[in-house]
């Protein structure tokens, strides 16, 4: 019954998608096929931001055949053939999210076509598997397993966003709920997204049955989407326009790499390429490809240093592009709890401390010695990083700018040790409840003192120091200044607490 | 005397004048009104910036006129006839400046010409008389009121913006000064301007009298005018420019909701809304009558939600525009303590709560009875703000959404209870003196905790939630871990108090 | 041998010289010098982004000689006369990087030219002398010394940067490294950079010897370069654009002038000023020379007020240019505990308080009689000021701020000194070692919340006073409730210290 209800409306729906059809077929260059076509019929009407959003992508304008036809260099597909089906029509609707459908879990009926909701990077692999390859070994790829299976990164996790009750004037640590994992750490790291079974839902067209999903919506760069494949190629180009200018822009990368704890946003923009960034971007071409240094763009913004292809006006490559984030660097400033070198793998839980944990350093500070990549593959790693430096500075002002990171990264973690100190000396002194009792090291509040020094202070300092920027933010917005202060007053904390329970026992 | 001198002034005017006209003719589309013209006559060498503002206005390039010859839903203005005084010009200085004088205790004589200083709602009714009378019932236009009649509100502004002396060791708060109330609290709220005589004043034309405003200027949203009316369009519609893109681009909205109380602009910067706004913004038409979702923006602004005339790229209706910045609400997320359905009306006196205190929520969260809406209104509203959503969203991921939000609220207003139950055992054990001893509850260490946990932590996880961004900010910035660490110090101050008041005794 | 191999190379470099001088013919409006065309030679290959950078510039396309041929109140340069050798080809690497090699310790033999690695503002005087003396005499130019020589300060930079390690429960504070003093105060102060002989550096051209410059890299605004000189240009037109456009956009200012000591970037962001310029600023004309008020900008930006020359749409004469950034200020509203008037000298160092110490004030508020401005040139540099805000604003608005603003200075003075009683009260008690015990004032708990007070709350209620704007900045967020939490947390600090003072006694 129902299914002749949407014959009766595709029939109806047949003038106004064949006069669309007409009419896109002068806004875009490549013809749309006509599942696209039938899609877009209803959904200019229903969801109309999603087929303008659409209209104004690349995707829309162009077909397989057709990016094929640029020089090797300037593609901005990885592919080198296609399927007759895709191959000279437009990237519709339909192209993206039919998609092996016997993969996808979430695959429904809809309207009489087989769609699944959610697009993986498994099905824009099918024009861009070098990316997709790149992206799928990178830590990126493996940001919500990171987090579930370390058992500490969990223990944090669940001691932040965890409801708290009083009881007897305690505080006591329920358990968090899905939801709030998803609007938190998970947002980021990505939610796995499960299917269960149908429902109705209701909506413009009237009711109709839909896959269920749960964890969803969610963007994050380790989705765990409904086919196994990790990520959301979405995070960082969003939604229907998969445009490459918002993912070159700063903003993207902001959404998550910003204060207090990863603050690469914070630091850009109170930095001197920031400054030029803000005040000509308007001037520069966000989506040539390849990015031609001091041509397309005068400073850098985040993919210009971590992932896009770079040449010189004339065409030389500086560096090519990657979307293995951590490609291009050779030291982790962040992650817990001092800095080591990255991983070699996005799946950190190989990683072995010398206390058999699965972390990078141990509590004292001792880089682990399995997992982490080797001194060579550090150099060569730096070595192209500092290449992209040597396009707009001289080799003197980029050796004592790596000169001084070093330095920086030593200062820092030895002011962590510091913190770990004193945070020792409040457990042996029984001040306070931690790995020593076998109890959470997250919850008394000097535990979260020496949480700030490392995950909130020393890595403003450090990504100052290595973005060359915010002299201030590393000084008194979330620096030097607060990791002085935030000792001192750990030191105060254990001398009240001291005598607080000197006084109890009186 | 003074007025034969300005007699010669305005002769020896008279040719600049005329050929301003001249030159403006030429570049507004309407004609100038010879009172108009004399006003620019002087004001572009004594006052050129706002001259040069109001010259890329609208305003001066249409008359009422040629604004009714726009078809109704493209149409800037909500009167359908004009006084034929105004009908035929363009909306000059003198056009808004001499409305309604027997009304406006500010009204003077200069130069000549009888002119009102302030330019308040009840003027630009003549024009917009929709947005007016929709304006004047909301909260905003009572948002002087709202925080000088309610003795709560007052006591937390007091407490707050107060000078405190050192007394024997002793804090003692004085009074606030109308200075330092202008320019806190009242510089959003508004500002009671009243009229004071006349006061001579030193121009660049010489001594001139006129009206002694007090509490000016101010452009608060809810700023009591000499006329008796209350808002100020200025407060979005800055200065002479009068311009729509500027309300409609968030950094309007930001100047009063932002962090850390009221967090919807640092949510929005870090959402995949605002990711999308800065990388996309300067290729939208932020003038676009109506303003078509998808063609004339690709990501909302804060108007979007909650203000402007939204449509489909054909013209369907989407929303209709408002200006009760509250009408498309129906949860309040802030204001004391907890959340709450949205008051009937923009006077929020009218509320009672169970211990008969004009809040809209008891001490330990019970929602008054009396002034919010009802439940039917309260879904009423959600729909309509869900059918903004799924213009560019699936019905299930707008759903999945809400259902979020709304285990969210409750999740924040348990962790508020929570709070609110270790203030209480302050206030029993005699640590802090409070509501229970009759004194102010907001001026001990712990009772200034306790506010953070709902004006600032409490807000931000909730605004996170409801605007489907900054994760980061709920969660490390100051979100869930502030909120927890807090709750630690709430109970660590309690411990060391109780320790140190045993010690005085001892 | 290597001046050998360096000549093949120039010989090899010549024919795709001589092509770029062609090409570059056509893109700028200036021929190239011999010297000029060699540098880019291999530059644009070796630093691509410094010579697309310049190519930007107007340097690039114009000759002191044309940019004399403008009126004087349009041109970009002060001086009247050139050198032959410079006054009729482009401003480009040979014409600023060899100035008075005799005086530059960092003067090398590059490929066969006497190069300067840095170019100083002596340098720069070369065209803009009248710009460089102003600088020269101002705060900016004396940045270094003002924090190195001052005793009071050296100890606060000393206290925040320093490593601190723990020894017996107790923490020790070692000297602060070069390398971080150069990442942090001295990022924005601006460095001592120094010559240390020569060093070879590999470069993709092979081993070169070059100066090796300790400091360095370094943009601070009191940078001492290697020809003595102070300052550095680059420090607002960054890099080789040596852009107006950039200097007068508020992201120059906002690398230093932030949040959370010197919060004017934070404060105009929330300001009516601030909304407005976001909104409009892509319709503006930053390049204009002279700047006119409501043509070319319709809102302040920092420039506008402190720095750029701004006429009315008809070149009448608002403010004259100055780069002496306090030229136009009358009050300091920052520096050591108190506001006082402006020094008289960039060279604060000639202050004397009461007490006989260099600073402005005294511990307890009185202000310095020795090297502030008196009250008349207080009032002509008001008045100079104003004259720039009644612009846009009446005479009775720009009065009725700048009252306001006096009023909010005492009032947060009368705050610092509540908060400096408590501080008195802590070290009589010997609570904390300070100024009385001859020890460190600012390394103790209670120290550093008083710093809080005037460093960073205090502060922030009088810019955002100043600059009219950010009321939620100055009540919530940076200002009054911080400021009043705070001096709450002193008391309590000073009663929890007592209490476990008294406990260890027994």
């Amino acid at each position: 019954m129902k299914k002749i209800i949407f014959f009766i409306i595709s029939l109806v729906l047949f003038i106004p998608i064949a006069l669309f059809a007409q009419t896109t077929k002068k806004i875009t260059a490549a013809p749309l096929s006509s599942q696209t076509s039938a899609c877009i019929g209803c959904h200019k009407t229903y969801t109309p931001g999603i087929v303008e959003d659409w209209l104004k992508s690349l995707h829309s304008k162009t077909s397989p055949e057709m990016a094929l036809k640029k020089k090797p260099i300037e593609r901005r597909v990885s592919a080198e053939k296609f399927d007759d089906s895709l191959n000279k029509v437009a990237v519709g609707c339909y192209e993206c999210h039919s998609l092996n459908p016997s993969k996808h879990k979430d695959n429904f009926n809809h309207m009489g076509f087989k769609i699944n909701i959610v697009v993986s990077p498994s099905d824009c692999a099918t024009c861009h598997p070098v990316e997709t390859m790149q992206y799928s070994g990178s830590k990126k790829a493996h940001a919500v397993g990171n987090l579930t299976k370390n058992p500490v990164y969990h223990g944090l996790v669940e001691t932040v966003i965890s409801k708290k009750k009083i009881e007897n004037g305690k505080i006591v640590q329920l358990p968090s709920s899905p939801f709030t994992q998803h609007e938190t750490c998970f947002s980021c790291h990505g939610t796995e997204v499960k299917v269960e079974g149908l429902k109705e839902v209701n909506t413009a067209m009237g009711k109709i049955k839909v896959p269920s999903l749960i964890n969803w919506p969610n963007q994050g760069v380790g989705r765990i989407n409904p086919d196994g494949s990790m990520g959301s190629c979405s995070a960082c180009h969003p939604r229907h326009s998969f445009s490459i200018e918002i993912a070159r822009k700063p903003y993207t990368c902001a959404q998550c790499h910003l204060d207090p704890d990863v603050p690469a946003w914070n630091v850009y923009k109170e930095s001197k390429h920031g400054n030029i960034y803000f005040s000509k971007y308007q001037d520069w071409d966000f989506k040539a490809v390849p990015w031609k240094v001091g041509k397309d763009f005068q400073s850098p913004t985040c993919a210009t240093c971590h992932n896009s292809l770079i040449t010189t006006a004339e065409g030389k490559i500086i560096a090519e592009r990657t979307h293995d984030f951590g490609a291009r660097l050779w030291i982790r400033l962040f992650g817990l709890i001092y800095s080591h070198p990255q991983p070699i793998h996005g799946d950190t839980s190989i990683i072995k401390n010398k206390d058999g944990l699965p972390l990078p350093t141990a509590f004292t500070g001792e880089v682990a010695t399995v997992g982490l990549i080797n001194k060579d593959e550090q150099n060569k790693r730096q070595n192209n990083m500092q290449s992209l430096c040597k396009s707009c500075h001289s080799t003197q002002w980029t050796t004592n700018h790596f000169v001084k990171l070093d330095n920086t990264i030593k200062e820092v973690d030895s002011m962590i040790l510091s913190s770990t100190l004193l945070l020792l000396e409040a457990w042996k002194n029984n001040l306070a409840e931690g790995l020593i009792h076998g109890k959470n090291p997250f919850d008394d509040a000097i535990e979260q003192m020496w949480i700030r020094q490392w995950l909130f202070y020393g890595n403003s300092i450090k990504y100052a120091s290595a973005m060359t920027g915010a002299p201030d933010y590393a000084t008194f917005k979330n620096g030097w200044w607060n990791m002085t202060e935030n000792l001192q007053n750990m030191k105060d904390w254990i001398e009240f607490k001291k005598s607080s329970k000197g006084s109890e026992k009186k």
